[in-house]
C-alpha cells in the first residue's frame, strides 16, 4: 500500500455534465460536453478557498493522490499537493480538471459524438487557451464557487493561469505561473511540427480516424513523445544522468550498441503512446504554438495584462532552454510596469524545463512561503 | 550562368578506385571500394601544398564550384575555397571526397555488392571516423601526396580533422576544427536516436532494404532531416528569421493555419529526403555518436592529444548549443596542456552550428589570415 503521510489519500475523480451547447472561439459548436475533475480538501463556507491547477501538454485532473489503496505512482503533482505541502489541502480547496479536448475522461477526440454515433477523432474541433479558461468557469460555477484564492499552472498550464488574470481579473486573487511564456517561439513551434509530424507520417494515424480503423499510430506518437521530452529535459541534466554510458558495456558495437540516453527515450515514447491520444496530442501543441496573450493588444504584453488584478507568482528554471528565464522575465517585466504586484525567482536547477514538475528544495521553500499568504 | 569571379569554376568530380580488401575497425571486411573526388588548384612541386577538406554528416564531395555552368548553387562550401578566399585555391591544392558510406558517388549503402549483385542497403558496414581518415590517407596517396599542409573540417569534419592529428601526426602540419566536439553529449546522441528512429519507424524503411523494394522511406528521412535541421539552428536565429509569423496571415486558425518556419522545415525535410540515403544517414550518426577521440586514454583527453603535432585553428560559434563553445574549449585546453600552438575563436553568430558554412565576416577575416600561413 502506497504510503500517504502528507498526502490527500485515496481520491475518486467524478465528472461534471454540461448540456447546453458550447461555442468555441474558433466558432466551432459542440453539443454539450463533460469534464472529469478532482478535488483535495473541503471548500470553506465563504468559499474563498478554492484554487485552480491548470494542467500541462500531456498532465491531466489525477494531480494528487492515489486512485487505488495500492497505486504504484500517486497524482502528476503529489509533491505539491497534500496536507503541509505548498498547496496545502487542509486549509485550501483544490480543484482538478482534465481539460477539454483530453483523453482522460472529459470530452476530447476519443468521446463519441452524439450528432454521428462515432468518435470524434479527427473532427474533434480545435480548442485555444482561451476556451478551457472559460470552461474552466463554468465547472467554477458548478462546484460553486465564484472567485479563486488562486490559479495555479506551469507550462502550458502557466499560460492558462496567465489567461485567467486577463479574461477574469476579479477571479483571481493568486496566480502562479511556472516554467511558462507568453508565447511561443519559432524554436518552439517549430519543436511541436516536428512531433505533430511524426504523427500524422504514421500510417495507422487514418487522417484522424485511427479509432473507427482499430487502429493506433503508437510509433508516431512514441516519436513525438521523445522529441517532446528530450526539449523538456536539459543538455547538462542528460549528461549528468546518462553521459555517454552504454546499456550494455560488452557490446560497443556501432551497429548495435544503445546508449543508456537512447534506451530511456524509447522507453518513455512508448509508455507514452500506450496511454495518450494522438488528436489531443495535436490539439495540445496546436493550443500552445497559437497562445499569444499579447495578440489583440498589438502584441504589446504590458498592455495585454494592464486589466489584471492578481499577486503573481512566477518561476523559472535556469537550465529550461524550451521556456527559458528570459521568457519568463518577460511577463514579469510587464506585471511590474502595471504596478502589479509580483515575486519572481529563476530556480538554479540542471532540471530544464521538467524542474517545474519536480521537488527542487529551494523552489518547493519559496512555493510554500508564497502560498501560506493564499487565503490565509 | 553561374557568377565565377573568385570560384574555382567548373569542376569535374572523378572516381578512385581501390581493389584491396578493406578492413574495418569493427572488423567487417568491404572486398573493395570507391571514392568520388574533386581537387581544385594545383599540386606544386613537392606536393607541399595539399590541403583536405572533411565533410560533415550530409556533406560529400562537391564542396566548390560548379558541375555545369549554369548549376544555380555552387558547392556546399564555396565561401570560403577559391582563389583569393581563406582556403585559396591560388595557391593551395584542396581535396575533397566523398566519405566511405555516402550516398553521392563512393561507395556505400546505396552501391551493389559484389559478392551478392544487390545493393548493399542496410548490410553495408558501419563505419567510425578512424575508418574515413584511414581511406583518406589512402586516397591521399593516390594522389602523391604524403602530408597535407592542413586538414580543414567543421561538426563531424572537425572530428576527422582531430582524428587525423591523432592517428598520423607527422601527416598534419595545420588542423582546423569547427564547431566540433571531442565527443557527443548524451542530448546530442538522443536528438540523433529521434533521427534514426524516424527513419527506422517508416513502413517504406523495409529493415533497410528499401531499395530492393523500389521503395524509399521519405517521410521518415524527412522527419529526420527537421530534427537535425532544427538542432543545427539557434533559438535567436529562428525567431529573427521567422518569429511567429503566419505562412497566410489571413488564416489564422488554429487548425489550418501553418506558421512560416513549419513551411521551412517541411521544405527542407523534403528537399533532403529526395536526395539523401537512409541508410547512410544511420551509418554517419552512428559514427559521430561513437567518436570518442579520448577512448582509450582513459577518458583524458590531454592524453589523447599528447602525440600531436600540428598548429591548431579552433573556431566555435556562439549560440551553437549543439556543438556549444565549451566543446570546442575542451579541444583547446587539451591542446594547450601539452603545449601545442593553437588559435581559438569563439564567433559571435545567432546562426547556431550552421555557422560554420555561413560567410561570416569576422569568422571569414580570422580564418583567411591563419590560413595565409599555411605553406605559405
Amino acid at each position: 500500500m502506497a504510503d500517504t503521510s502528507g498526502s490527500v489519500g485515496v481520491v475518486a475523480p467524478f465528472v461534471l455534465e454540461f448540456n447546453d451547447p458550447l461555442e468555441l472561439s474558433g466558432g466551432d459548436v459542440l453539443p454539450g460536453f463533460e469534464l472529469i475533475v478532482e478535488t483535495y480538501g473541503e471548500l470553506n463556507d465563504n468559499a474563498s478557498n478554492a484554487v485552480l491547477i491548470c494542467h500541462a501538454l500531456s498532465g491531466n485532473h489525477h494531480a494528487a493522490g492515489y486512485h487505488q489503496p495500492d497505486d504504484r505512482k500517486p497524482g502528476w503533482w503529489d509533491s505539491m499537493i497534500g496536507p503541509g505541502k505548498p498547496i496545502d489541502t487542509s486549509r485550501l480547496y483544490v480543484v482538478s480538471l482534465n481539460n477539454l479536448g483530453g483523453c482522460d475522461g472529459s470530452t476530447g477526440p476519443r468521446s463519441v459524438n452524439p450528432e454521428t454515433g462515432k468518435p470524434y477523432g479527427a473532427s474533434f474541433p480545435q480548442v485555444r487557451v482561451s476556451d478551457w479558461v472559460r470552461v474552466q468557469k463554468l465547472a467554477a460555477e458548478r462546484l460553486g464557487i465564484s472567485r479563486w484564492a488562486a490559479v495555479i499552472g506551469g507550462s502550458l498550464g502557466g499560460m492558462q493561469a496567465l489567461q485567467w488574470s486577463v479574461d477574469y481579473p476579479d477571479w483571481v486573487e493568486h496566480c502562479v505561473i511556472l516554467a511558462a511564456a507568453p508565447d511561443l517561439t519559432a524554436q518552439n513551434i517549430a519543436f511541436n511540427e516536428i512531433a505533430r509530424n511524426a504523427i500524422t507520417s504514421d500510417p495507422d494515424w487514418h487522417d484522424g480516424d485511427y479509432l473507427e480503423q482499430s487502429a493506433n499510430p503508437d510509433r508516431g506518437l512514441a516519436l513525438a513523445r521523445m522529441v517532446g521530452h528530450l526539449t523538456y529535459m536539459s543538455a547538462e541534466g542528460l549528461s549528468d544522468r546518462f553521459g555517454r554510458s552504454l546499456l550494455d558495456p560488452e557490446n560497443d558495437n556501432p551497429e548495435h550498441a544503445l546508449f543508456q540516453v537512447e534506451s530511456y527515450l524509447r522507453y518513455q515514447g512508448g509508455q507514452f503512446s500506450s496511454r495518450f491520444d494522438a488528436n489531443t496530442y495535436l490539439l495540445m501543441t496546436r493550443a500552445l504554438d497559437h497562445f499569444d496573450i499579447a495578440h489583440g493588444f498589438d502584441g504589446d504584453l504590458s498592455l495585454a495584462l494592464a486589466g489584471t488584478r492578481a499577486a503573481f507568482l512566477v518561476i523559472s528554471f535556469s537550465s529550461d532552454w524550451r521556456f527559458s528565464p528570459a521568457r519568463s522575465e518577460e511577463i514579469v517585466d510587464a506585471l511590474i510596469a502595471n504596478g502589479r504586484s509580483v515575486t519572481y525567482a529563476n530556480i538554479d536547477s540542471n532540471a530544464g524545463h521538467d524542474g517545474f514538475l519536480l521537488d527542487i528544495p529551494h523552489y518547493r521553500r519559496l512555493f510554500s512561503a508564497w502560498m501560506s499568504r493564499v487565503a490565509a
